[in-house]
């Protein structure tokens, strides 16, 4: 289908909107009036500029406070119509929002509005412009969508139909069902917007909080269902109101606008995707680093060993049980120190899960990084990080593993059922709800709850996106605010079955473990029934301990290097956390670490 | 009173929270659980700590999910309890918060939990310390405070009392007055705290949008009469979960929070402060320049005349009829370029003025600047912005115009009635709320609305404070994030009886005015009966226009020197804007001329 994105959803300028949209594949933009006024170019070079764009200019919006006033009144919004349609041809624009009146003005008067709308309409078709009827949820009489098809069927007039927007619809908690008693040829528009589920006014939660769809809590599958089966056949168009996405990047905001369209298609069942594919497991970490010294010292100190070495490049493979770490020196920015730059996943069909993610707009990387490597598949996820999509061991297909010669001077690494527990990854701040839909809708993850970590200098939000076996967890966290450089770094979990052991292990190996006060563990003390001597082993390790209905989770932390930390997690079986409600006296502890 | 804040509302480790808090002038604190356990000191050392800084430990909170509970979970609960109590006794809080159960094992059952309270105030009494009993807002059978002082009334423990707080009993519309049913000395804890008046989720809007007294909507003054009345003599403390206040610095924040508490007292008839004296006009505006030329061409553009010069310091004053306009270009900071630093008030009681602002924590600024000059009184704004109370013209008063020499070889200036019509300052962004706040308290001036502003790349926050006959306007403005540096710099609008005139002599002098698009004067000729030539004259000049009831609102921009521009306005008397319409356009404008 035709898909559209409203101006007003991006940041910037209006021709930076529209480069935006039409770079992250739309093909077509609702103009908001706003920054029609703010913009320098005339109406005929914004129709120049979106046809070179290859972008329709499917809505003008919006008009406002029409229908159902007093003679005098109408008379005058006539006029002021009659300049906007003048404009609209100037722009190329054939359909015309009219939101219901909210204004002091108008009366409960049904066919008065009708009267207006159709008069409106008249004015309209002369110049070729069809009228969009949208009921706000806030609006003064008509608030409702079935309450504009009823104003609108009354006027009976060829250039008046109805805009349908999820937000007014669903935000009201209306059944989206009767839109299919709807003729689909009177739906002159679609307006698609998401939002959270938040017991707020509703003229605020529209204005600033609305989201994309699959962002948010509405049934948007099930309204755009309805909307297809009542025989529409227009764009889809988001129009989100947000205020983070007012100051965010446009370019990346408009990709992620475009992905929750095609996925949103996808869930109607509008449109086939390439399936997800599930991954099952993680093949490794991949830090990337100017020196990678005090990285191999922490790797050694947990026991990993260097097993192998990649053919053609400055990359060392470190491992430990099943846990393998990447240690890449290539050339990078100095000034980023290390980080953790890629991950690989285990999948089941690298190169579908590569297809899903093309489909869905995540750039794809160069199958060979290097002349003579295996042809990988991988794409980067919204934050940068490079997914590569493993098949490792699988002689059928290309292998990682193939790409790196082993060390055979190497001692053998210590028999261990250690891996990868979870991988957090700290996204950009504009980006965190873009990042939970993408690891959600391209790699098939699960989500789970969203959950706020006080950190001293302001709140963090965590959310975990994990596969069915819990064998692939990665927790996705952003900082309290835009400059947030803060502790927050990346961190590796490995999981061990004895994190005592483990612990003891690394300190003996020189590894230096985040001291954790001993004030935690009074509390410890009051809020279990630990032995004593379990206590004092947790105290004198810096061990963390948390318990909910599906068992226990034990974890500690070593120091940080660059912007990366590892983390030591025995975790029961049916324990579902990653130490959450632990987190204010990490945080705090990473802090004083700093000082 | 005895004032004390707790924890949980400044950012930071504990020790910085502590420090911030006696510095701002506090008497004692509520320690905050979980800042204790991230705390690397032990209970004694926190205790040594307060003790230094002048700070009694006010309460320690929370207990959680204590009464109402099976006796099998009780008895675990009395166990938490009893370690929660030697801690206390460490560190020397002799009053404990328990909340209103919100677990699923508690049982609706009034005698069962006054029962069990009882007790835990046995167990407390042990050690001394006194159990102050809250209904959570959101509390699982106990949500209001009249039914926590009815269980507490049918335990009658000696060591079990009442804790009230503001948010809880406010913001479910609950009525006050019965607070004084309450014996005084039953009300063992007041926890102050304001909120916006939002429709949302109460434990959302708890969490996270709390703010300090004076800042939100609650009649607070109504509550601690009620308080005071049945009796209650201990602390007035502010509790605030505030998720800016997390970010912002601490020792500001608690600065502010301590004057919201000493202006409730005095709201409440509790404390008697020198009355605010309400500034009567605008003396001058200086700024501050590290190059006074781009400056003094802008002034002399727009018709200032450089009319005397300071006697002891390289600042001139520039005038054009009742603007006065300070040039300094005393040593700064040459990074920080052209600012607004400094604002003289014409005040009917400098000196009572200046009191004011020292009661109620305003740094206060040294009286004479150099040998020499006139002892004025000054006080710094919370952004930083110098606050000079003035008395020009009037002998009997110390007058900073007498630290000027005429000059008298400058022409007379042009006779005009231009007056500065407002000042607008951008404030650092975590400070909004309490900008507001200073200048309503401090200053005596009233506060209009706070409006949205649409940026092109965030939404803005202007919130105008004004004196009664609007001789006094002060915009205090936001920008979208804590890393914004975009246009929002400060200005001074200039206002003038014919602002075509203003603007055409100010283009005929050299000056650049602000480009504004065609496409907004389309907008105009749709929205306004205007005569079709004052269009082109605007649209030439880049004159914007806004009507309300009270009439119009006419206005231009200057090139922006450093962080500083000017606006010329003409304002018809009964119009109480600042052309908030206009912002998205002239924000734009100003974000073009930029590139």
């Amino acid at each position: 289908m035709h898909t559209s994105i409203a101006t007003v959803s991006l940041s910037g300028t209006l021709t930076e909107k529209l480069a935006a949209a039409a770079r992250a594949g739309f093909g077509g933009v609702e103009i908001f009036e706003n920054d029609l006024l703010a913009c320098p170019l005339a109406p005929e070079e914004i129709r120049a500029r979106c046809a070179d764009l290859g972008l329709s200019i499917d809505l003008y919006q919006p008009m406002r406070d029409i229908e159902a006033v007093p003679d005098d009144v109408f008379a005058r919004n006539l006029r002021r119509a009659r300049r906007k349609f003048e404009l609209m041809n100037r722009l190329g624009a054939d359909t015309v929002l009219v939101c219901s009146s909210v204004s002091p003005d108008a009366v409960d008067d049904d066919a008065r509005a009708a009267g207006q709308l159709a008069r409106l309409a008249d004015l309209a078709q002369e110049s070729g412009i069809r009228v969009a009827y949208e009921a706000l949820a806030w609006g003064r009489h008509v608030s409702t969508y079935e309450h504009a098809w009823r104003i609108v069927e009354a006027a009976g007039h060829p250039a008046l139909g109805v805009c349908l927007d999820s937000f007014h619809i669903l935000s009201r908690g209306c059944d989206p069902k009767g839109i299919e008693d709807i003729p689909g040829e009177k739906i002159f528009f679609l307006q698609l917007a998401d939002a959270p589920l938040l017991a707020m006014d509703v003229l605020q939660w529209s204005r600033h909080y609305r989201c994309f769809p699959g962002q948010g809590g509405f049934d948007l599958a099930g309204l755009l269902r309805h909307v297809l089966a009542a025989g529409y056949e227009g764009p889809l168009s988001l129009e989100v109101f947000n205020d983070v996405f007012r100051q965010a990047d446009a370019g990346s905001t408009a990709v992620d606008a475009h992905r929750s369209l095609l996925l949103l298609q996808e869930a109607a069942g509008a449109a086939v995707l390439p399936p997800a594919v599930v991954p099952t497991g993680v093949a490794f970490a991949e830090l990337l680093t100017p020196d990678a010294e005090p990285v191999t010292a922490l790797l050694t100190a947990l026991g990993f060993t260097r097993a192998a070495r990649h053919r053609g490049k400055p990359v060392d493979l470190w491992q430990r049980g099943e846990a393998r770490v990447l240690v890449n020196t290539a050339a990078t920015a100095r000034r980023e120190g290390t980080r953790l730059a890629a991950i690989g996943l285990e999948s089941p069909d690298p190169a579908g899960a590569a297809r899903r993610a093309e489909a869905l707009l995540a750039p794809v990387l160069p199958r060979r990084r290097a002349p003579g490597d295996a042809p990988l598949e991988a794409v980067a996820a919204p934050d940068g990080t490079e997914l590569f999509f493993c098949a490792t061991g699988r002689p059928e297909l290309p292998d990682w593993r193939a790409d790196f010669a082993d060390l055979p001077d190497t001692p053998a690494p210590p028999a261990t059922r250690t891996r990868i527990d979870h991988l957090a990854v700290t996204q950009p701040w504009h980006h965190f709800d873009e990042a939970t839909l993408f690891h959600r809708s391209v790699l098939g993850l699960t989500a789970q709850e969203s959950v706020d970590l006080a950190d001293p200098y302001g709140l963090m939000r965590s959310r975990a996106v994990t596969n069915a076996d819990g064998s692939v967890r990665i927790a996705l966290g952003v900082g309290a605010a835009p400059t947030d450089d803060t502790v927050h770094a990346a961190h590796i979990a490995l999981a061990t079955d004895d994190v005592v052991a483990a612990a003891r292990a690394f300190r003996a190996a020189g590894g230096c473990l985040l001291t954790v006060p001993a004030n935690y563990y009074d509390d410890l003390a009051a809020r279990y029934d630990l032995p004593d001597e379990e206590l004092e082993t947790y105290r004198d390790l810096g061990i963390l301990y948390d318990r909910d209905a599906g068992g226990a989770f034990r974890h500690c932390y070593t120091a940080t290097v660059g912007r990366v930390f590892f983390e030591l997690v025995q975790r029961d079986p049916g324990h579902q956390g990653y130490g959450a409600a632990n987190a204010p006296v990490r945080l705090a502890a990473q802090h004083a670490g700093r000082r």
